[in-house]
Protein backbone atom coordinates (compact mmCIF):
# COMPACT_ATOMS: atom_id res chain seq x y z
CA UNK A 1 0.00 0.00 0.00
CA UNK A 2 0.93 3.51 -0.87
CA UNK A 3 -0.26 6.66 0.60
CA UNK A 4 0.24 9.98 -1.22
CA UNK A 5 0.36 10.87 -5.04
CA UNK A 6 2.89 8.18 -6.39
CA UNK A 7 5.67 9.67 -6.72
CA UNK A 8 6.53 9.85 -10.53
CA UNK A 9 3.36 11.60 -10.44
CA UNK A 10 4.02 14.26 -8.40
CA UNK A 11 7.61 14.67 -9.99
CA UNK A 12 5.80 14.93 -13.30
CA UNK A 13 3.52 17.96 -12.21
CA UNK A 14 6.47 19.51 -10.43
CA UNK A 15 8.92 18.81 -13.28
CA UNK A 16 6.13 20.00 -15.76
CA UNK A 17 5.77 22.93 -14.00
CA UNK A 18 9.71 23.89 -13.69
CA UNK A 19 9.98 23.13 -16.99
CA UNK A 20 7.31 26.25 -17.80
CA UNK A 21 8.98 28.26 -15.67
CA UNK A 22 12.64 27.65 -16.86
CA UNK A 23 11.02 28.10 -20.64
CA UNK A 24 9.87 32.10 -19.34
CA UNK A 25 13.26 32.59 -17.57
CA UNK A 26 14.99 31.59 -20.99
CA UNK A 27 12.46 33.43 -22.91
CA UNK A 28 13.56 36.99 -20.97
CA UNK A 29 17.17 36.00 -21.19
CA UNK A 30 17.40 35.68 -25.07
CA UNK A 31 14.74 38.66 -25.39
CA UNK A 32 17.51 40.62 -23.61
CA UNK A 33 19.94 39.38 -25.24
CA UNK A 34 18.54 39.95 -28.69
CA UNK A 35 17.85 43.77 -27.42
CA UNK A 36 21.81 43.67 -26.87
CA UNK A 37 22.10 42.89 -29.93
CA UNK A 38 19.93 45.40 -31.28
CA UNK A 39 21.80 47.85 -29.24
CA UNK A 40 24.58 46.87 -30.46
CA UNK A 41 23.25 47.17 -34.14
CA UNK A 42 21.88 50.76 -33.71
CA UNK A 43 25.45 52.07 -31.87
CA UNK A 44 27.33 50.63 -34.62
CA UNK A 45 25.42 52.86 -36.91
CA UNK A 46 25.11 55.82 -35.25
CA UNK A 47 29.52 55.39 -35.37
CA UNK A 48 28.83 54.60 -39.05
CA UNK A 49 26.82 57.87 -39.82
CA UNK A 50 28.90 60.18 -36.96
CA UNK A 51 32.83 59.07 -38.92
CA UNK A 52 30.85 59.83 -42.04
CA UNK A 53 29.34 63.06 -41.20
CA UNK A 54 30.74 66.31 -42.31
CA UNK A 55 32.74 68.38 -39.16
CA UNK A 56 31.36 71.56 -38.83
CA UNK A 57 32.79 74.03 -40.78
CA UNK A 58 34.77 71.66 -42.73
CA UNK A 59 35.54 71.77 -46.53
CA UNK A 60 33.09 68.64 -46.87
CA UNK A 61 30.33 70.88 -45.07
CA UNK A 62 30.49 73.39 -47.81
CA UNK A 63 30.57 70.89 -50.15
CA UNK A 64 27.02 70.44 -49.15
CA UNK A 65 25.54 72.89 -51.91
CA UNK A 66 25.87 70.59 -54.06
CA UNK A 67 23.10 68.21 -54.12
CA UNK A 68 25.61 65.06 -54.66
CA UNK A 69 27.05 65.97 -50.93
CA UNK A 70 23.72 67.42 -49.65
CA UNK A 71 21.92 63.71 -50.49
CA UNK A 72 24.87 61.67 -48.62
CA UNK A 73 24.39 63.85 -45.58
CA UNK A 74 20.17 63.35 -46.11
CA UNK A 75 21.41 59.35 -46.22
CA UNK A 76 23.83 59.85 -43.11
CA UNK A 77 20.57 61.67 -41.12
CA UNK A 78 18.22 58.98 -42.16
CA UNK A 79 20.14 56.08 -41.31
CA UNK A 80 21.09 58.01 -37.98
CA UNK A 81 17.34 57.85 -37.89
CA UNK A 82 17.29 54.18 -38.88
CA UNK A 83 19.74 53.54 -36.05
CA UNK A 84 17.11 55.21 -33.31
CA UNK A 85 14.57 52.88 -34.41
CA UNK A 86 16.29 50.08 -33.84
CA UNK A 87 17.27 51.26 -29.90
CA UNK A 88 13.39 51.88 -29.76
CA UNK A 89 12.81 48.38 -30.30
CA UNK A 90 15.34 46.99 -27.88
CA UNK A 91 13.74 49.86 -25.13
CA UNK A 92 10.29 48.45 -26.24
CA UNK A 93 11.73 44.90 -25.84
CA UNK A 94 13.06 45.44 -22.36
CA UNK A 95 10.22 46.95 -21.14
CA UNK A 96 7.27 45.13 -22.76
CA UNK A 97 8.83 41.74 -22.85
CA UNK A 98 11.90 41.05 -19.99
CA UNK A 99 10.62 43.92 -17.49
CA UNK A 100 7.07 42.50 -17.48
CA UNK A 101 7.84 38.49 -18.12
CA UNK A 102 10.54 38.74 -14.85
CA UNK A 103 8.28 40.72 -12.77
CA UNK A 104 5.43 38.31 -13.66
CA UNK A 105 7.87 35.17 -12.93
CA UNK A 106 8.26 35.97 -9.54
CA UNK A 107 4.36 35.76 -8.83
CA UNK A 108 4.55 32.41 -10.72
CA UNK A 109 7.35 30.96 -8.85
CA UNK A 110 5.58 32.22 -5.79
CA UNK A 111 1.95 30.57 -7.01
CA UNK A 112 4.11 27.29 -7.74
CA UNK A 113 5.75 27.76 -4.20
CA UNK A 114 2.56 28.08 -2.70
CA UNK A 115 0.84 25.09 -4.22
CA UNK A 116 3.57 22.44 -4.04
CA UNK A 117 4.07 22.65 -0.65
CA UNK A 118 -0.30 22.43 -0.25
CA UNK A 119 0.60 19.13 -1.86
CA UNK A 120 3.56 18.55 0.64
CA UNK A 121 1.24 19.44 3.93
CA UNK A 122 -1.72 17.42 2.37
CA UNK A 123 0.31 14.61 1.90
CA UNK A 124 2.20 14.53 5.46
CA UNK A 125 -1.49 15.30 6.79
CA UNK A 126 -2.57 12.11 5.48
CA UNK A 127 0.65 10.05 6.33
CA UNK A 128 0.37 11.05 10.06
CA UNK A 129 -3.14 9.92 9.74
CA UNK A 130 -2.13 6.56 8.50
CA UNK A 131 0.61 6.77 11.32
CA UNK A 132 -2.69 7.46 13.78
CA UNK A 133 -4.35 4.58 11.94
CA UNK A 134 -1.69 1.71 11.86
CA UNK A 135 -0.68 2.25 15.43
CA UNK A 136 -4.53 2.08 16.82
CA UNK A 137 -4.25 -0.89 14.68
CA UNK A 138 -1.92 -2.12 16.21
CA UNK A 139 -2.66 -1.71 19.65
CA UNK A 140 -6.41 -3.15 18.76
CA UNK A 141 -4.73 -6.44 17.54
CA UNK A 142 -2.31 -6.42 20.85
CA UNK A 143 -5.28 -5.79 23.42
CA UNK A 144 -7.12 -8.18 21.47
CA UNK A 145 -4.56 -10.88 22.08
CA UNK A 146 -4.51 -9.58 25.70
CA UNK A 147 -7.71 -10.20 26.31
CA UNK A 148 -7.78 -14.02 24.42
CA UNK A 149 -5.19 -14.59 26.91
CA UNK A 150 -7.87 -13.75 29.60
CA UNK A 151 -10.89 -15.25 28.46
CA UNK A 152 -8.59 -18.61 28.42
CA UNK A 153 -6.97 -17.97 31.00
CA UNK A 154 -11.03 -17.95 32.90
CA UNK A 155 -12.05 -20.83 31.15
CA UNK A 156 -9.11 -22.71 32.11
CA UNK A 157 -9.89 -21.52 36.25
CA UNK A 158 -13.52 -22.12 35.35
CA UNK A 159 -12.74 -25.69 34.08
CA UNK A 160 -10.22 -26.56 36.79
CA UNK A 161 -11.43 -28.49 40.25
CA UNK A 162 -8.21 -26.92 42.47
CA UNK A 163 -9.83 -23.53 41.62
CA UNK A 164 -11.30 -21.37 44.32
CA UNK A 165 -14.50 -19.61 43.36
CA UNK A 166 -12.21 -16.46 44.35
CA UNK A 167 -9.87 -17.39 41.54
CA UNK A 168 -12.56 -18.00 39.34
CA UNK A 169 -14.31 -14.73 39.80
CA UNK A 170 -10.81 -12.87 39.78
CA UNK A 171 -9.67 -14.52 36.57
CA UNK A 172 -13.61 -14.06 34.93
CA UNK A 173 -13.36 -10.36 36.34
CA UNK A 174 -9.71 -9.83 34.30
CA UNK A 175 -10.97 -11.28 31.13
CA UNK A 176 -14.15 -9.35 31.24
CA UNK A 177 -11.88 -5.63 31.57
CA UNK A 178 -9.09 -6.65 29.40
CA UNK A 179 -12.39 -7.65 26.99
CA UNK A 180 -13.73 -3.89 27.72
CA UNK A 181 -10.33 -2.62 27.17
CA UNK A 182 -10.26 -4.52 23.69
CA UNK A 183 -13.50 -3.38 22.54
CA UNK A 184 -12.50 0.08 22.88
CA UNK A 185 -9.34 -0.21 21.78
CA UNK A 186 -11.42 -1.87 17.95
CA UNK A 187 -14.16 1.18 18.56
CA UNK A 188 -11.13 3.74 18.42
CA UNK A 189 -9.46 1.57 15.62
CA UNK A 190 -12.44 1.34 13.39
CA UNK A 191 -13.06 5.63 13.83
CA UNK A 192 -9.42 6.08 12.95
CA UNK A 193 -10.16 3.87 9.70
CA UNK A 194 -13.02 5.86 8.97
CA UNK A 195 -11.53 9.25 9.46
CA UNK A 196 -8.39 7.95 7.43
CA UNK A 197 -10.61 6.58 4.57
CA UNK A 198 -12.09 9.94 4.58
CA UNK A 199 -8.59 11.70 4.27
CA UNK A 200 -8.03 9.64 1.79
CA UNK A 201 -10.76 10.40 -0.25
CA UNK A 202 -10.66 13.80 0.59
CA UNK A 203 -6.96 14.11 -0.42
CA UNK A 204 -7.33 11.85 -3.58
CA UNK A 205 -10.62 13.71 -5.17
CA UNK A 206 -10.79 16.58 -3.28
CA UNK A 207 -7.61 18.54 -2.76
CA UNK A 208 -4.86 17.47 -4.89
CA UNK A 209 -7.07 17.58 -7.90
CA UNK A 210 -7.83 21.38 -7.02
CA UNK A 211 -4.14 21.80 -6.10
CA UNK A 212 -3.25 20.11 -9.77
CA UNK A 213 -6.43 22.11 -11.50
CA UNK A 214 -4.05 25.43 -10.23
CA UNK A 215 -1.11 23.91 -11.33
CA UNK A 216 -2.51 23.07 -14.22
CA UNK A 217 -4.42 26.60 -14.73
CA UNK A 218 -1.57 28.47 -13.64
CA UNK A 219 0.81 26.59 -16.87
CA UNK A 220 -2.10 27.06 -18.83
CA UNK A 221 -2.21 30.86 -17.99
CA UNK A 222 2.26 30.49 -18.31
CA UNK A 223 1.84 29.48 -21.65
CA UNK A 224 -0.68 32.27 -22.54
CA UNK A 225 1.41 34.89 -21.37
CA UNK A 226 4.65 33.70 -22.58
CA UNK A 227 2.73 33.51 -26.00
CA UNK A 228 2.23 37.07 -25.41
CA UNK A 229 5.54 38.03 -24.65
CA UNK A 230 6.26 36.17 -28.45
CA UNK A 231 4.28 37.69 -30.35
CA UNK A 232 5.29 41.18 -28.24
CA UNK A 233 8.70 40.14 -29.91
CA UNK A 234 7.40 40.47 -33.88
CA UNK A 235 4.69 43.52 -32.42
CA UNK A 236 7.76 45.91 -31.07
CA UNK A 237 9.44 45.48 -34.36
CA UNK A 238 6.25 45.30 -36.73
CA UNK A 239 5.49 48.63 -34.90
CA UNK A 240 8.23 50.42 -35.92
CA UNK A 241 8.43 48.99 -39.22
CA UNK A 242 6.34 51.95 -41.23
CA UNK A 243 8.81 54.39 -39.63
CA UNK A 244 11.84 52.41 -40.82
CA UNK A 245 9.93 52.26 -44.46
CA UNK A 246 9.57 55.98 -44.07
CA UNK A 247 13.48 55.98 -43.16
CA UNK A 248 14.06 53.83 -46.33
CA UNK A 249 11.68 56.43 -48.38
CA UNK A 250 13.80 59.39 -46.89
CA UNK A 251 16.88 57.79 -48.36
CA UNK A 252 15.76 56.55 -51.77
CA UNK A 253 13.96 60.32 -52.07
CA UNK A 254 17.99 61.51 -51.04
CA UNK A 255 19.02 59.82 -54.23
CA UNK A 256 15.88 61.40 -56.46
CA UNK A 257 17.03 64.40 -54.79
CA UNK A 258 20.50 64.12 -56.30
CA UNK A 259 20.71 66.74 -59.56
CA UNK A 260 23.63 66.99 -61.22
CA UNK A 261 22.52 69.88 -63.87
CA UNK A 262 21.61 71.82 -61.21
CA UNK A 263 24.78 71.34 -59.24
CA UNK A 264 26.73 72.61 -62.49
CA UNK A 265 25.01 75.29 -63.00
CA UNK A 266 25.48 76.45 -59.30
CA UNK A 267 29.30 75.78 -60.11
CA UNK A 268 28.61 77.96 -63.01
CA UNK A 269 27.15 80.72 -61.80
CA UNK A 270 29.05 80.85 -58.26
CA UNK A 271 32.60 81.00 -60.68
CA UNK A 272 31.07 83.06 -63.90
CA UNK A 273 33.40 86.03 -62.95
CA UNK A 274 36.35 83.73 -63.79
CA UNK A 275 35.02 82.85 -67.75
CA UNK A 276 36.30 85.85 -69.57
CA UNK A 277 38.14 84.77 -72.69
CA UNK A 278 40.76 87.16 -74.11
CA UNK A 279 40.22 89.08 -77.22
CA UNK A 280 42.94 88.78 -80.30
CA UNK A 281 45.99 90.28 -79.49
CA UNK A 282 46.52 93.29 -81.88
CA UNK A 283 49.13 93.94 -83.95
CA UNK A 284 52.02 95.97 -83.27
CA UNK A 285 53.14 97.86 -85.64
CA UNK A 286 56.96 98.66 -84.98
CA UNK A 287 57.39 99.60 -88.82
CA UNK A 288 55.58 102.18 -88.84
CA UNK A 289 58.64 105.11 -88.57
CA UNK A 290 61.01 102.62 -90.86
CA UNK A 291 58.01 102.92 -93.75
CA UNK A 292 58.18 106.66 -93.87
CA UNK A 293 61.97 106.65 -93.82
CA UNK A 294 61.66 104.09 -96.55
CA UNK A 295 59.52 105.48 -98.32
CA UNK A 296 61.13 109.01 -97.98
CA UNK A 297 64.38 107.45 -99.61
CA UNK B 1 48.08 88.82 -70.53
CA UNK B 2 47.20 85.50 -69.43
CA UNK B 3 47.09 82.37 -71.68
CA UNK B 4 45.21 79.36 -71.46
CA UNK B 5 42.70 79.37 -68.68
CA UNK B 6 42.52 81.39 -65.50
CA UNK B 7 44.95 79.43 -62.82
CA UNK B 8 41.27 79.75 -60.58
CA UNK B 9 39.20 78.68 -62.91
CA UNK B 10 40.98 75.14 -63.80
CA UNK B 11 41.70 74.99 -60.47
CA UNK B 12 37.97 74.88 -59.50
CA UNK B 13 36.95 72.49 -62.16
CA UNK B 14 40.03 70.14 -61.18
CA UNK B 15 38.71 70.37 -57.24
CA UNK B 16 35.45 70.26 -58.17
CA UNK B 17 35.19 66.77 -60.66
CA UNK B 18 37.70 65.49 -58.02
CA UNK B 19 35.64 66.37 -54.94
CA UNK B 20 32.83 64.26 -57.36
CA UNK B 21 35.50 61.39 -57.40
CA UNK B 22 35.71 61.30 -53.82
CA UNK B 23 32.44 61.51 -52.73
CA UNK B 24 31.97 58.61 -54.93
CA UNK B 25 34.84 56.75 -52.94
CA UNK B 26 33.84 57.75 -49.60
CA UNK B 27 30.37 56.50 -50.33
CA UNK B 28 31.60 52.92 -51.57
CA UNK B 29 33.40 53.19 -48.25
CA UNK B 30 30.41 54.38 -46.48
CA UNK B 31 28.30 51.35 -48.24
CA UNK B 32 30.77 48.77 -47.24
CA UNK B 33 30.98 49.51 -43.71
CA UNK B 34 27.36 49.21 -43.68
CA UNK B 35 27.39 45.91 -45.15
CA UNK B 36 29.99 44.93 -41.94
CA UNK B 37 27.67 46.48 -39.36
CA UNK B 38 25.18 44.27 -41.21
CA UNK B 39 26.73 41.31 -41.23
CA UNK B 40 28.16 41.28 -37.71
CA UNK B 41 24.47 42.01 -36.66
CA UNK B 42 23.27 39.19 -38.73
CA UNK B 43 26.64 37.19 -37.12
CA UNK B 44 24.93 37.75 -33.54
CA UNK B 45 21.37 37.06 -34.37
CA UNK B 46 22.45 33.49 -35.90
CA UNK B 47 24.84 33.08 -32.70
CA UNK B 48 21.95 33.90 -30.58
CA UNK B 49 19.61 31.48 -31.83
CA UNK B 50 22.06 29.07 -31.91
CA UNK B 51 22.68 29.42 -28.00
CA UNK B 52 18.92 29.42 -27.52
CA UNK B 53 18.40 26.45 -29.93
CA UNK B 54 18.20 22.97 -28.15
CA UNK B 55 20.51 20.45 -28.37
CA UNK B 56 20.07 17.55 -30.72
CA UNK B 57 18.40 14.35 -28.34
CA UNK B 58 18.44 16.79 -25.73
CA UNK B 59 15.64 17.09 -22.74
CA UNK B 60 14.89 20.31 -24.60
CA UNK B 61 14.48 19.04 -27.33
CA UNK B 62 11.82 16.58 -26.28
CA UNK B 63 9.70 19.53 -24.44
CA UNK B 64 9.36 20.65 -27.98
CA UNK B 65 6.19 18.68 -27.67
CA UNK B 66 4.77 21.35 -25.79
CA UNK B 67 3.30 24.20 -27.93
CA UNK B 68 5.13 26.79 -25.62
CA UNK B 69 8.48 25.31 -26.27
CA UNK B 70 8.24 24.33 -29.87
CA UNK B 71 6.74 28.03 -30.38
CA UNK B 72 9.88 29.26 -28.96
CA UNK B 73 12.22 27.07 -31.18
CA UNK B 74 9.94 28.42 -34.24
CA UNK B 75 10.92 31.90 -33.30
CA UNK B 76 14.33 30.99 -32.96
CA UNK B 77 13.99 29.43 -36.88
CA UNK B 78 12.47 33.11 -37.76
CA UNK B 79 15.40 34.94 -36.04
CA UNK B 80 17.80 32.94 -38.14
CA UNK B 81 15.94 33.73 -41.26
CA UNK B 82 15.85 36.74 -40.32
CA UNK B 83 19.17 37.24 -39.93
CA UNK B 84 19.88 35.52 -43.36
CA UNK B 85 17.25 38.60 -45.13
CA UNK B 86 19.94 40.75 -43.38
CA UNK B 87 23.12 39.01 -44.81
CA UNK B 88 21.09 39.42 -47.97
CA UNK B 89 20.88 43.43 -47.59
CA UNK B 90 24.59 42.80 -46.87
CA UNK B 91 25.47 41.01 -50.32
CA UNK B 92 23.21 42.95 -52.34
CA UNK B 93 24.83 46.13 -51.09
CA UNK B 94 28.57 44.80 -51.76
CA UNK B 95 27.22 43.93 -55.57
CA UNK B 96 25.03 46.45 -56.36
CA UNK B 97 26.70 49.74 -54.76
CA UNK B 98 29.92 48.62 -53.88
CA UNK B 99 31.71 46.94 -56.83
CA UNK B 100 29.17 48.55 -58.80
CA UNK B 101 30.66 51.86 -57.98
CA UNK B 102 34.17 50.81 -58.12
CA UNK B 103 34.29 49.54 -61.22
CA UNK B 104 32.55 52.91 -62.22
CA UNK B 105 34.93 54.96 -60.19
CA UNK B 106 38.21 53.64 -62.08
CA UNK B 107 36.57 54.55 -65.30
CA UNK B 108 35.61 57.85 -63.78
CA UNK B 109 39.22 58.28 -62.65
CA UNK B 110 40.72 57.29 -66.49
CA UNK B 111 38.16 59.78 -68.17
CA UNK B 112 38.55 62.47 -65.26
CA UNK B 113 42.33 62.60 -66.15
CA UNK B 114 42.23 62.08 -70.11
CA UNK B 115 39.81 65.45 -70.08
CA UNK B 116 42.30 67.53 -67.94
CA UNK B 117 45.38 65.29 -69.74
CA UNK B 118 43.57 67.12 -73.10
CA UNK B 119 42.97 70.46 -71.20
CA UNK B 120 46.67 70.81 -70.53
CA UNK B 121 48.06 70.07 -73.94
CA UNK B 122 45.50 72.30 -75.62
CA UNK B 123 47.18 75.07 -73.25
CA UNK B 124 50.50 73.88 -73.32
CA UNK B 125 50.44 74.22 -76.85
CA UNK B 126 49.08 77.59 -76.93
CA UNK B 127 51.72 78.51 -75.03
CA UNK B 128 54.13 77.50 -77.09
CA UNK B 129 52.58 79.27 -79.72
CA UNK B 130 52.59 82.37 -77.64
CA UNK B 131 56.01 82.02 -77.63
CA UNK B 132 57.15 81.46 -80.99
CA UNK B 133 54.71 84.91 -81.77
CA UNK B 134 56.89 87.10 -79.07
CA UNK B 135 59.87 85.91 -80.95
CA UNK B 136 59.04 86.73 -84.36
CA UNK B 137 57.66 90.04 -82.89
CA UNK B 138 60.75 90.53 -81.14
CA UNK B 139 62.88 89.73 -84.28
CA UNK B 140 60.43 91.76 -86.57
CA UNK B 141 61.15 94.89 -83.39
CA UNK B 142 64.60 94.51 -83.88
CA UNK B 143 65.20 93.92 -87.58
CA UNK B 144 63.26 97.28 -88.24
CA UNK B 145 65.39 98.64 -85.72
CA UNK B 146 68.45 97.45 -87.94
CA UNK B 147 66.88 98.66 -90.88
CA UNK B 148 66.05 102.19 -89.51
CA UNK B 149 69.44 102.25 -88.82
CA UNK B 150 70.27 101.26 -92.09
CA UNK B 151 68.16 103.97 -93.97
CA UNK B 152 69.36 106.54 -91.55
CA UNK B 153 73.28 105.65 -92.48
CA UNK B 154 72.38 105.45 -96.16
CA UNK B 155 70.20 109.40 -96.03
CA UNK B 156 73.86 110.58 -94.10
CA UNK B 157 75.88 108.64 -97.13
CA UNK B 158 73.77 110.63 -99.34
CA UNK B 159 74.02 113.81 -97.98
CA UNK B 160 77.75 113.65 -96.91
CA UNK B 161 79.58 115.58 -99.66
CA UNK B 162 83.03 113.89 -99.01
CA UNK B 163 81.63 110.02 -99.55
CA UNK B 164 81.97 108.57 -103.00
CA UNK B 165 79.22 107.33 -105.15
CA UNK B 166 80.08 103.72 -104.32
CA UNK B 167 79.96 104.58 -100.59
CA UNK B 168 76.47 105.68 -101.14
CA UNK B 169 75.30 102.81 -103.14
CA UNK B 170 77.10 99.91 -100.81
CA UNK B 171 75.06 101.91 -98.09
CA UNK B 172 71.12 102.05 -100.12
CA UNK B 173 72.29 98.76 -100.94
CA UNK B 174 72.56 97.70 -97.25
CA UNK B 175 69.55 100.10 -96.04
CA UNK B 176 67.39 98.27 -99.21
CA UNK B 177 68.53 94.42 -98.57
CA UNK B 178 67.95 95.10 -94.33
CA UNK B 179 64.14 96.77 -95.09
CA UNK B 180 63.56 93.79 -97.25
CA UNK B 181 64.52 91.61 -94.09
CA UNK B 182 62.65 93.15 -91.64
CA UNK B 183 59.43 93.33 -94.12
CA UNK B 184 59.93 89.45 -94.48
CA UNK B 185 59.98 89.17 -90.03
CA UNK B 186 56.73 91.53 -90.28
CA UNK B 187 55.17 89.39 -92.35
CA UNK B 188 56.26 86.83 -90.10
CA UNK B 189 54.95 88.25 -87.46
CA UNK B 190 51.86 89.31 -88.88
CA UNK B 191 51.42 85.47 -90.03
CA UNK B 192 51.95 83.87 -86.49
CA UNK B 193 50.00 86.56 -84.81
CA UNK B 194 46.84 85.35 -87.13
CA UNK B 195 47.71 81.99 -86.55
CA UNK B 196 48.21 82.59 -82.46
CA UNK B 197 44.91 84.77 -82.66
CA UNK B 198 43.16 81.28 -84.20
CA UNK B 199 44.51 79.21 -82.12
CA UNK B 200 43.45 81.02 -79.03
CA UNK B 201 40.12 81.57 -80.39
CA UNK B 202 39.89 78.00 -81.43
CA UNK B 203 41.23 77.24 -77.36
CA UNK B 204 38.69 79.87 -75.65
CA UNK B 205 35.82 78.78 -77.78
CA UNK B 206 35.84 75.49 -78.93
CA UNK B 207 38.63 73.62 -77.31
CA UNK B 208 38.30 74.43 -73.74
CA UNK B 209 35.05 74.50 -73.57
CA UNK B 210 33.85 70.95 -74.94
CA UNK B 211 36.71 69.99 -72.51
CA UNK B 212 34.78 71.97 -69.89
CA UNK B 213 31.64 70.07 -71.20
CA UNK B 214 32.58 67.12 -71.04
CA UNK B 215 34.12 67.28 -67.87
CA UNK B 216 30.80 69.01 -67.11
CA UNK B 217 28.63 65.88 -68.52
CA UNK B 218 31.02 63.36 -66.26
CA UNK B 219 30.47 64.82 -63.53
CA UNK B 220 26.41 65.07 -64.28
CA UNK B 221 27.17 61.62 -65.50
CA UNK B 222 28.31 60.98 -61.93
CA UNK B 223 26.08 62.50 -60.22
CA UNK B 224 23.45 60.98 -61.36
CA UNK B 225 24.96 56.65 -61.16
CA UNK B 226 25.93 57.96 -57.60
CA UNK B 227 22.18 59.17 -56.70
CA UNK B 228 21.34 55.30 -58.08
CA UNK B 229 24.11 54.10 -55.58
CA UNK B 230 22.26 56.07 -53.00
CA UNK B 231 18.31 54.72 -54.42
CA UNK B 232 19.96 50.91 -54.52
CA UNK B 233 21.03 51.96 -50.72
CA UNK B 234 17.67 51.79 -49.88
CA UNK B 235 15.98 49.13 -52.44
CA UNK B 236 18.24 46.84 -50.94
CA UNK B 237 16.71 46.81 -47.96
CA UNK B 238 13.09 47.52 -48.88
CA UNK B 239 13.83 44.48 -51.33
CA UNK B 240 13.74 42.13 -48.12
CA UNK B 241 11.32 43.66 -46.37
CA UNK B 242 8.25 41.59 -47.40
CA UNK B 243 10.45 38.74 -46.31
CA UNK B 244 11.07 40.05 -43.32
CA UNK B 245 7.69 40.69 -42.70
CA UNK B 246 6.79 37.61 -43.18
CA UNK B 247 9.94 36.72 -40.49
CA UNK B 248 8.17 38.64 -37.71
CA UNK B 249 4.32 37.34 -38.92
CA UNK B 250 6.18 34.06 -38.45
CA UNK B 251 6.92 34.96 -34.92
CA UNK B 252 3.78 36.01 -34.40
CA UNK B 253 1.92 33.32 -35.52
CA UNK B 254 4.43 30.84 -33.53
CA UNK B 255 3.03 33.03 -30.64
CA UNK B 256 -0.77 31.94 -31.59
CA UNK B 257 0.16 28.69 -31.86
CA UNK B 258 1.43 28.26 -28.15
CA UNK B 259 -1.79 26.88 -26.60
CA UNK B 260 -1.11 25.78 -22.95
CA UNK B 261 -4.89 24.00 -22.70
CA UNK B 262 -3.30 21.33 -25.30
CA UNK B 263 0.08 21.25 -23.55
CA UNK B 264 -2.26 20.22 -20.14
CA UNK B 265 -4.34 17.68 -21.92
CA UNK B 266 -0.86 15.73 -23.65
CA UNK B 267 0.90 15.98 -20.54
CA UNK B 268 -2.14 14.36 -18.89
CA UNK B 269 -2.37 11.70 -21.73
CA UNK B 270 1.18 10.82 -21.29
CA UNK B 271 1.37 10.68 -17.41
CA UNK B 272 -2.51 9.36 -17.08
CA UNK B 273 -1.77 5.54 -16.21
CA UNK B 274 -0.10 7.33 -13.17
CA UNK B 275 -3.32 8.93 -11.90
CA UNK B 276 -4.57 5.67 -10.03
CA UNK B 277 -6.17 6.53 -6.85
CA UNK B 278 -6.10 4.06 -4.16
CA UNK B 279 -9.08 2.68 -2.32
CA UNK B 280 -10.87 2.59 1.10
CA UNK B 281 -8.76 0.49 3.35
CA UNK B 282 -10.81 -2.28 4.76
CA UNK B 283 -11.29 -2.95 8.74
CA UNK B 284 -9.30 -5.40 9.59
CA UNK B 285 -11.36 -7.54 12.34
CA UNK B 286 -8.66 -9.19 14.88
CA UNK B 287 -11.91 -9.61 17.50
CA UNK B 288 -13.41 -12.56 15.37
CA UNK B 289 -11.67 -15.50 17.30
CA UNK B 290 -12.02 -13.69 20.61
CA UNK B 291 -15.74 -12.09 20.32
CA UNK B 292 -16.29 -16.18 19.89
CA UNK B 293 -14.58 -17.01 22.77
CA UNK B 294 -16.18 -13.78 24.71
CA UNK B 295 -19.70 -15.04 24.05
CA UNK B 296 -18.72 -18.36 24.80
CA UNK B 297 -18.28 -17.58 27.94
Amino acid sequence: METGLRSDQYDVIEKHTQSGLDLVEKYVKFAKERTEVEQNYAKQLRNLTKKYSPKRGSKEEQECRFSSHQSFLDILNEVNDYAGQREVIAENMILNICLELSKYLQDLKQERKTHLSDAKKAQQSLESSYKQLESSKKRFEREWREAEKANQNAEKADQDINATKADVEKAKMQAHMRTHVAEECKNDYAAQLQKYNQEQSQFYFTEMPQILNKLQDMDEQRAVKLAQGYVSFANTEKLVMPIISKCLEGIAKAGGNTNGKNDSLALIEQHKSGFERPGDLEFEDYSQGINRASSDS
